[in-house]
């Protein structure tokens, strides 16, 4: 590399010409250009005489894991994928982007909220809005008609972020989808038991699930004298009932959308019902709805459901809610929704306003947790032949689990390495000795470190035990490699025993294996 | 919703609307909105009535994991996260994009394969392009000065994909890193140590390390009389020598880049070196490199970290190979590059010429599954100070091992799922028998499943568990359910047992617990 003087004085001549193509308000492609020589230039010399030039943060929306999260996180992944793979799923990945059209047509309003990515010569794209259309194209481009899969994984959308509340711009996913022609609702309750196992699993406390059907809320519509052409922006006023009081709701209705009173109040005590099987039951001997064939042909999928879920025994944690009407446009039956606390409790207070914050309809509400339904149109979108693919799925909101387990383990200590033990000397000069132990730990399989200073205190060695919870230390001393032994001292004990070198692997094995 | 007649109807309408636009030429964020508005209507009617659409394909040079293909992508993951484990690292998370800034002037003449997001407003952002800027970003704004940590992490480069040789547009690293101030070489040494433990785990034939130096190479230049404005692109024109023959690269350096015949001869000399401490030491005696300091400074490095790589025995995979030369602008020190192969091996012949396509010069070379160095000066980039963190790391490049493993298993079968029992019936009208069994054995945590339909034949159920490889069947039959027992069938060997109920979990568990 060029001499340490000749960069210095090449970054003052790259400075000037920065600084005139600003003083000339040049265009910012222009200065960008420039600005990124200099840097580079800067980068050569090395740390030291590097200015700040950054904004230092990450992305509006996003954020970093660290290593404290990400074992918070690990631990959550691990719950749901075994439940997942107890269910016998499979799982497959797809890019993190998609052609634009792929997502085009796909989420109505909600379409303004994608991540497009810039026309840089070739195809448009776009980030994932979501894991369930790329599911439909992948299906639909490998001719797969029945498959059980999983699918974690980040998706993007241009939300108002309310990062405290778990509500985040790139966030993960946890998706589960049952796709192929089988006897109704066998897979749907499946869905609603793996939701229910996963959030009994991660000890969240209390919960429920709402189900409803999408035709189960048109027929409702269709009685209660909704003009048709209005059906998806009541449904979508309904959608804000667990944030909204019904006073509200009703207005918006009347005022903004322009239903008459009477249809309004009729659909307020439809969304008041919740109940089970016997809600069910009740509702087709209803002299209005049951003069709906699609209410009708709701409501026996759900007193089937119920029957389902009977088997499945989790009745005590699935609520039929008629208020329930998920946003996005691809639902055609079974809908549902879990939320935190018991069945009933009344809603939080309404989120304060946030000025011209576009709110994205399927976006979770406050407590809830996983959501889901059926579409069987999606697929059918993307075949070529238009053959339809019936799936059901449901899809675990993980952001605002870790949220909550996050602020749980604030005041907790938690690991996040695994080391067994940790090689330490008690005197100087031992480096050689020490890298020379901890291989032939590793070469046994055996977690282990060693301080990378050449001297390192013996007191600073055992503190990064303490810190980083490594339960073992394995000491060596001259006298110890005398006599061919190594002390094994007990980091929460402080207890030491010597052990030769030859029984050393085996009785790190026997004080490390998990009881 | 609407009924099915009316939305047909506002699909004509609407078909009508999209067909003017386009004969009329209007443009084409019209004609978008307004084929969104006909692709929700179809998407009302469900699968049936919708033409196709779209261009079912995943985005240039990205591409779907089937379920065989997550299968083997979880293996691999599995045998890097162990080893990164058993030396002791935490994991970090970033977000897949960046502030565009943040990437600005790190990768030279590479910047230009960074995929940049549109603006739709608010922040500029650009999709990270390896794991190591965002790795410094992250040091510098959480005021970290060490730790050892992984990430696993797809990035992304407009690159021209070779997709059947592994190299792809969003493609998998697997990073590990050291930051801190150490004693010289220790960090880099384990470093060299890791790729080793997982090269050869992961079972792929022979391989090596390359190893060399930033500032050895810098010397070298120096020494040769290399002007000091042309080591850059010299550089850059040695990195060739995997791909092309010695002829070739003299003939770039000389006809296109200048530099003098005898300089180049005198380069030709050095770079056909290979060695190993033996070569590090006769070099610091060589009367030309022990003219140059940093040279000296390299080759006493290389000295010492070779005395390591003995103490972690890794030798006789490593060799000091003076022409490697990595192209990224970061790194200050130690650079490597593993490949499959035994070293020493004639290098493949080059691809063909690809007519426009921009070269990434970092992107790994035929054969090269693994790669890193020393970057010292890139965190105090990030650091409002310019305070430096010194770094040192290793990239595996999983892609081309998925590829490798993935041709490898192209005739075995491989098992997607890890379902241990599949609940199956002998008679009809034993649905809800099924699914109480079902239950029963999730409660246990057994991994089992069952038909989605009401009276699947048994030859069906069976045929299921060969094509899925689930090792065992409970039988239900209505004699088996009268006296408490259910028919435990071994799926290899057709061998079947009856078992009562109380002890069909034991059961199941000794037959699918590993030996």
């Amino acid at each position: 590399m060029a001499d340490r003087a000749e960069t210095q004085e090449a970054i003052k001549v790259q400075g000037e010409v920065v600084r005139k193509l600003k003083a000339e308000k040049a265009s910012k492609d222009q200065i960008d250009v420039e600005v990124a020589k200099l840097l580079e230039l800067k980068l050569r010399l090395g740390g030291d005489d590097v200015k700040h030039q950054f904004v230092l943060k990450t992305p509006k929306g996003t954020r970093d894991y660290n290593p404290k999260q990400m074992a918070i996180r690990e631990k959550v992944f691990n719950t749901i994928v075994s439940c997942f793979k107890r269910h016998g799923a499979e799982t497959i990945d797809t890019p993190v982007f998609e052609l634009k059209e792929t997502l085009t047509g796909k989420y109505g309003e909600d379409s303004k909220l994608i991540y497009d990515l810039k026309d840089q010569g070739g195809e448009l794209l776009s980030l994932r809005y979501d894991l369930t259309v790329p599911f439909a194209r992948f299906l639909a481009m490998n001719k797969i008609s029945n498959i059980k899969r999983y699918h974690i994984a980040k998706v993007y959308r241009r939300d108002n972020p309310a990062m405290t509340r778990g509500r985040y711009r790139e966030f993960y996913q946890c998706d589960f989808d049952i796709a192929g022609h089988y006897d109704p609702m066998i897979p749907d309750a499946e869905c609603l038991r793996i939701v229910s196992e996963i959030l009994g699993e991660l000890d969240l406390g209390d919960f429920h699930i709402k189900v409803n059907d999408r035709r189960i809320l048109d027929g409702m519509f269709a009685v209660c004298g909704v003009p048709d052409d209005k059906f998806r922006t009541i449904c979508s006023t309904v959608d804000k009932l667990d944030k909204m009081c019904w006073e509200d709701v009703k207005n918006e209705m009347v005022k903004e959308k322009g239903l008459s009173e009477e249809a309004a109040d009729m659909i307020g005590q439809y969304v008041s019902m919740q109940g089970g099987m016997d809600l069910a039951v009740r509702l087709l001997e209803d002299p209005k709805m049951s003069q709906s064939k699609q209410a009708c042909a709701g409501l026996s999928d759900m007193k089937q459901l119920f029957s389902y879920l009977e088997l499945f025994q989790v009745t005590d944690k699935v609520v039929f809610d008629l208020s329930l009407a998920r946003g996005l446009d691809y639902y055609t039956g079974v809908i549902y929704e879990a939320m935190l606390g018991p069945a009933g409790a009344t809603p939080p207070p309404p989120p304060p306003p946030q000025a011209g914050a576009p709110k994205a309809e399927e976006s979770l509400s406050v407590g809830s947790v996983a959501g889901g339904g059926r579409y069987d149109g999606l697929v059918g979108m993307f075949d070529p032949k238009g053959r339809a693919v019936p799936c059901v799925g449901v899809s675990i909101g993980v952001e605002r689990i870790f949220s909550i387990l996050e602020q749980k383990a604030e005041a907790e200590k938690v690991r996040t390495t695994e080391v067994q033990v940790l090689v330490a000397s008690a005197q100087k000069n031992l480096l050689e000795e020490r890298l020379r132990l901890v291989t032939e730990l590793w070469n046994a399989g055996i977690k282990a470190e060693s301080m990378f200073k050449k001297n390192p205190k013996l007191l600073s060695q055992l503190q990064h035990c303490e810190e980083s919870g490594i339960p073992l230390v394995a000491i060596l001393g001259e006298q110890e490699l005398k006599n061919g032994m190594v002390k094994l001292r007990t980091v929460a004990t402080r207890e030491e025993v010597d052990v030769s070198r030859a029984d050393l692997i085996e009785e790190i094995r026997k004080r490390t294996s998990p009881v």
